[in-house]
C-alpha cells in the first residue's frame, strides 16, 4: 500500500462537546462532520447522525432541558472564542440569543436545575462577569451576584434551587469556590487566599458539595464542603494522578483523572467508600455525561483514533457511538506509541511518547519532538503530522521534560525561570536514552516542534548540534530577551515569572537565547511562521534566517500571510506539513 | 412555531445509491451530507457514518466485492452525468480507474460474478458500446462482444460465468434482451421486434433467467426464459401495476412495483408461486439489495420522509439506518397529502395528490401543480416547495392528467399529440372536484408548473381564466411552434410523435399554444427561466412577457443567468421559491 496522502489524516470529523437527555434517548454533538461545526443530533439506539443547526460554528456547551423540548448551546463567532449563550428547539432550527445585551458577551458557564432554571455567569455587564439566573420557560434573566473582587463565575446550584456555589479566579493557579449564605461568604477551603483551584462543583444534597482541588496537594483530589458546618473534607487521593472532572450519581462519583500522557476513570462510591477503576476504550477523556439509568457516555480520543463517543451500558459493556475515521485508513495501520520513561541528567523520571514506523518502512531518521507550552503536555492524541510522518518511515519521540502538566504542581514550576536548561537536559538524556535502546542514531535525528517547541529545538540545535541532521522550527523564539520585550504588557507579570525580567535576569536569558548560539548552527533548518502571529513576532524568525543565510547554511523560511501562533486554516497545515516531509526527506537521502 | 424558513428544506441529505456486503457488515452510499456527493460507509450494526471518498463527485452503482476487499464504483464529474467505473479499497482512499482509455467513458451497467469478475457496457471503443469482462483480482479487462444493431448492455452474467444476457435498446421504448449461445442470439421473448422493454434480468440459474417486461401488455409483469429450450413464460402480472425491479433470494423473488403515485414491494416464491405483500416504510422505493441470510436493505423515500436506507430483517421488523430528517423539522410536522381519485370530463379516472396545511394556517389560496414531462408523474416524494407552501398555508394539487406514467401504456399515449386539450380538461375536471369537494374556491386558484407544467399552467391560465388568481410558469413553453422549431434536429422524429409536425399539424399547435390565448390572460403571473436552457428557450417566456406587460398585465420575470432547464445550484433554486412565495403572498392579500 502507498503512503497515505497527507490530505487523509486532515479529512477528520471532530467533536468538540456534547449532551445526552436525560432518558438516553437523544444525544446533541457539536461536530464539523459537513466540513463546519454545527450541532447534530442521535434519535438513539440509532445513531445516524442528522443536523440541527446551520450555524455554522462551534460550541462549548450543550444542554437538553429536563423535560426534552430545548436545547442550550454557545456558539461562537468564526473561532472568536467568545462563546454566546443561545437555545433552539430540540428538533433544531435557528439559535436564538437569550436577550440582546448578552449577543456580544461571553458565557463562562451554566449551570440547570429540575426547575428549568439557568445559572450562567456572563460578562455583558461587568468585566469581572455578573451571575444570572433564566427561567428557561419564560425566558426571563434576572441578576443573581455582581462579581467585585474578582471575575465571578457559577459553580453549582443545588437541587432544590436554594444555594450556588461560585469561584473568584485570581490568577491562572488560584480560584476560590464560595458558598454564598444570606449575607456571608464562607470559603469551601479552609484558607481561600492559599493559592489553589477548585473545579467541577457537584451537589450530593442540598447541603453537600464534592469538588475537585489541589488545595494544599501537589495533585488534584476529590473533597466535599458542608453548606451547614462548614467543614471541609478531603476524600480521595489518588497518587501521581491529577483529578480533573467528576460526575455524581445515584450515590457514586464518576472521577477523571489525568496521569502524564493518558486519562484514566474511577467510581466511587460515597457510602463505602469504595474506589473501582474503569476499563477505558479511549486514552483521553475530554467529556462525560451519565443518564437516569446510570448509562456512562463519554467523549475520548486517542493518539491511533480521532474523535469518539462512546458508551458504557451499566453492565460494563462500551460501545462506539460514532465512528469517525481517518479517510481511507483502517484502524489497524494507525500507529500507536510507545509509553516509555527514561532517567534524565538529575535523576528525574522523564515520560515520553515513542511513535515508531513498521520496520519495513523505517527510514533510520528519528525526529525529536519538544511539545510547546512550556507548560503543557504531549498526551496520546491524535496528530496528523504524526501519522503521517511514521507513515513515512520517521520515528517520532516526544518527552515530557520538566516543566510539562500531569506530573505534579512541583515538576510543573520547574520550567519556570529556567526555559533554556532544564528542559534542554531532558532532551539531551532523551535523546542518549533513544541512542542507547537503538531507537535513534547520533547525527540522524531532526528537532522539531511549535512555539516552546520550536525555541527548544533552535537551542538545541545551537548547543548540541552534533546530535542532528536537520532542525524545523514552528512559530518558534530565536531569543528570548526580544521575545519579551514584544510580548502584551498585561503579560509582563506572567513573564516575569515564567521567563524571567529583561533587566534583572538578563545573563540567563541571554545564555538561554537560541540565537547566542547561531555560529555553531550548521545543520540544514526549516523556519515556519505566521504573518500575524499575536505572541511570538515573525522577528524572532526572521532574525535567525538571516543570520544563518548570510553564513551560508541552508535555510528554508515559509512565512504564512494569512496565520497567527498556530495554524487556523487547515490547507495551510497540510502545506506546512507536506513542506515540512520533502525538506525532511531531502535532507535525509 | 413561525413557518420554517426556505433554507430549512433544502438543508436536507441525499442519497443516490448504496450496496451492502453479502455478510451484511458493511453498507456503503453515496451521499451529500458533507455538502458534497461522496461514497460514505456504515460498519453495522452501527449506523454512524464515515467517509471513503473525498472525491465530491455523486455515484450511480456501487458494489462491494465477495471478499470485502474492494469498492466498485462509477463517479460523475460535476454532474456530467458521465458515470466512469473505478475501484477504491472497502477501507476508503482514492477511487482508481481500471485502465486509461475508461477515463472519458460511460459504464451503462455492470454484473459481478462470485468469480470476482465485472461484466460490463461502455462507450470507450464503440458508440453502440462494447461488453467487457474484468478480472477484479487481476484488473484485466477483454473485449466480449461489440455492439452492432444498437447499443448493446450487459443484463446478467450466469453463475457459473457460462452465458449472459444482453439488451439492444432501439428507442426509449423498444429494448430487446438476447441470450448468446456460440453463433447463435436467441431472443428472449418470442418476437423481439415487438415494441417492449426488458427490466432487471437475474439468473435463477444457469439455464434459468427471470426479468421484467412488458412484452404485449399494458404493464411490465415478471417473466422468465430458459437458456436450453429458449422458453419464455409470464410469470406474474399484478393488475395496474408496472413492476420495475426484482431481485433473486434463495428461491424466493422480491419485486418491486409502480402504482400510480406509489411503489409496492412483494415477495414471489418460485416453486410454489405464491404472492406475498411486503408491508413498506415509505412510500417510494429507489433500491433494494439482499444480504446472505435473507435481510433485505431498501432506500426508500416519501412525500413526508427524505431519502432513508431501511433494513427488514427476515422476521419482517423494518428499522431505520440512515435517520435524515428536515432541517428543524420533526417527522410529524412534515406534511403528508392524500391520495385522492376523481372522474375527468370523460370518465378518466384521475388519481392526484393533494396537500393541505394545518386548519388554523390555511390561507384559502389552492395551487393546481400540473408536472413537467408530460409522461412522468406526481408521486410521493419530498419537495422542499410543496413542503414549504404548504407550511405557508397554500394547499397544492397535483392530478396525474392523461399522459402520465404509471398508469399503463395506454393512458401515457394519451398526451401525445395531444398536449393541449386531454390534459388540460383532466386539470378543470380536477379543479371542479376540487370546489365540489371544498377542498378550493374558484378564483382563488393559482396554475404552477415547470416545463410541460409552465407550458399548462399558461395555457389554462389563458383558457380558463376565471379559476385563478395568479400563474406561475417556470421553463415553460409559451408557443408549440416556436418550441418546436427550437428543439435540437435529433429530437425532430421524437417530437413529431410527442408534440406534431409544425407542417401537417399547425392548426393544432396554433389551438394548443398558451401564445393564442394570450389577450384573455389577465391575471398576475410569475415567469421564470434559465438563461441556457437548452430545451425551452428562453424567448418562449421572453415574448409572454413582454405582450403581456404592453396589455398592463402585472408580470415578474426572474431570469436566471446561470441555470439551464430546471436548477442545478441550490441557492438559485431557494430565491426561486422564496420570491414565488412573496409573489404569491402579494397576490392572495
Amino acid at each position: 500500500m502507498p503512503v497515505p496522502e497527507i490530505e487523509q489524516y486532515f479529512h477528520t470529523v471532530e467533536i468538540s462537546t456534547f449532551n445526552v437527555s436525560e432518558d438516553g434517548e437523544k444525544l446533541v454533538f457539536s461536530t464539523n462532520i459537513n466540513g463546519k461545526y454545527n450541532l447534530w443530533a442521535m434519535d438513539l439506539p440509532n445513531t445516524f447522525p442528522y443536523p440541527l443547526t446551520a450555524v455554522n460554528q462551534n460550541s462549548s456547551l450543550i444542554h437538553i432541558d429536563g423535560e426534552n423540548r430545548t436545547v442550550v448551546a454557545t456558539f461562537e463567532n468564526d473561532g472568536d472564542e467568545n462563546f454566546q449563550l443561545h437555545y433552539l428547539p430540540l428538533s433544531g432550527g435557528k439559535p436564538l440569543p437569550f436577550n440582546e445585551k448578552e449577543q456580544k458577551s461571553t458565557c463562562y458557564h451554566a449551570c440547570f436545575t429540575k426547575q428549568l432554571d439557568m445559572y450562567h455567569s456572563s460578562n455583558h455587564e461587568n468585566p469581572l462577569l455578573n451571575i444570572y439566573r433564566t427561567d428557561l420557560k419564560s425566558n426571563q434573566t434576572t441578576l443573581i451576584q455582581k462579581g467585585e473582587n474578582a471575575p465571578i463565575v457559577v459553580a453549582a446550584v443545588s437541587p432544590d434551587g436554594s444555594a450556588y456555589i461560585f469561584t473568584e479566579t485570581y490568577t491562572n493557579t488560584h480560584a476560590a469556590g464560595f458558598y454564598q449564605s444570606a449575607g456571608d461568604k464562607v470559603a469551601v477551603v479552609p484558607d481561600p487566599t492559599v493559592p489553589h483551584v477548585i473545579k467541577d462543583v457537584r451537589f450530593i444534597d442540598n447541603d453537600t458539595v464534592y469538588f475537585v482541588t489541589n488545595y494544599e496537594e501537589e495533585f488534584s483530589y476529590l473533597a466535599s464542603f458542608n453548606l451547614s458546618t462548614y467543614e471541609f473534607q478531603p476524600l480521595l487521593k489518588i497518587k501521581n494522578q491529577e483529578m480533573k472532572a467528576i460526575k455524581v450519581h445515584n450515590g457514586c462519583i464518576f472521577i477523571c483523572s489525568e496521569q502524564g500522557v493518558r486519562d484514566h476513570l474511577y467510581q466511587y462510591d460515597i457510602t463505602s467508600e469504595n474506589v473501582d477503576i474503569i476499563d477505558l476504550p479511549c486514552d483521553l477523556i475530554t467529556k462525560i455525561e451519565l443518564t437516569g439509568d446510570g448509562t456512562l457516555f463519554s467523549l475520548g480520543i486517542s493518539a491511533h483514533q480521532i474523535d469518539t463517543i462512546f458508551k458504557r451500558e451499566p453492565n460494563g459493556i462500551w460501545t462506539k457511538l460514532t465512528n469517525n475515521k481517518v479517510l481511507g485508513i483502517s484502524d489497524d495501520s494507525m500507529i500507536k506509541p510507545e509509553v516509555v520513561r527514561y532517567p534524565s541528567f538529575d535523576g528525574l523520571s522523564i515520560e515520553a511518547l515513542l511513535f515508531k514506523p513498521a520496520e519495513d518502512k523505517a527510514n533510520g531518521c528519528t525526529i525529536l519532538w519538544p511539545h510547546g507550552g512550556p507548560q503543557q503536555a504531549e498526551r496520546l492524541k491524535y496528530r496528523p503530522l504524526f501519522q503521517y510522518l511514521v507513515q513515512s518511515g520517521y520515528s517520532i519521540f516526544s518527552p515530557n521534560f520538566r516543566g510539562s502538566t500531569g506530573y505534579g504542581a512541583s515538576f510543573q514550576r520547574m520550567v519556570e525561570q529556567n526555559w533554556g536548561n532544564g528542559p534542554r537536559f531532558d532532551c539531551v538524556a532523551g535523546m542518549d536514552w533513544l541512542i542507547e535502546e537503538g531507537h535513534a542514531r547520533k547525527g540522524k535525528i531532526v528537532a522539531m516542534g511549535g512555539s516552546y517547541g520550536g525555541y527548544m529545538s533552535l537551542l538545541l540545535g545551537g548547543r548540541h548540534s552534533e546530535y542532528f541532521c536537520a532542525i524545523v522550527d514552528i512559530f518558534g523564539i530565536s531569543n528570548l530577551l526580544t521575545f519579551l520585550e514584544n510580548v502584551p504588557a498585561s503579560w509582563r507579570t506572567l513573564m516575569d515569572q515564567m521567563v524571567g525580567n529583561p533587566e534583572k535576569d538578563r545573563d540567563k536569558l541571554v545564555r538561554d537565547s537560541p540565537m547566542t548560539y547561531v555560529d555553531d548552527m550548521s545543520k540544514p533548518m526549516f523556519v515556519l511562521h505566521g504573518k500575524n502571529d499575536p505572541r511570538v513576532k515573525t522577528e524572532e524568525s526572521g532574525r535567525i534566517v538571516g543570520t544563518l543565510k548570510e553564513k551560508g547554511v541552508y535555510v528554508e523560511y515559509l512565512l504564512f500571510d494569512d496565520e497567527g501562533h498556530g495554524f487556523s486554516k487547515k490547507d495551510n497545515e497540510m502545506d506546512a506539513y507536506q513542506r515540512i516531509r520533502s525538506f525532511l526527506d531531502s535532507v535525509i537521502e
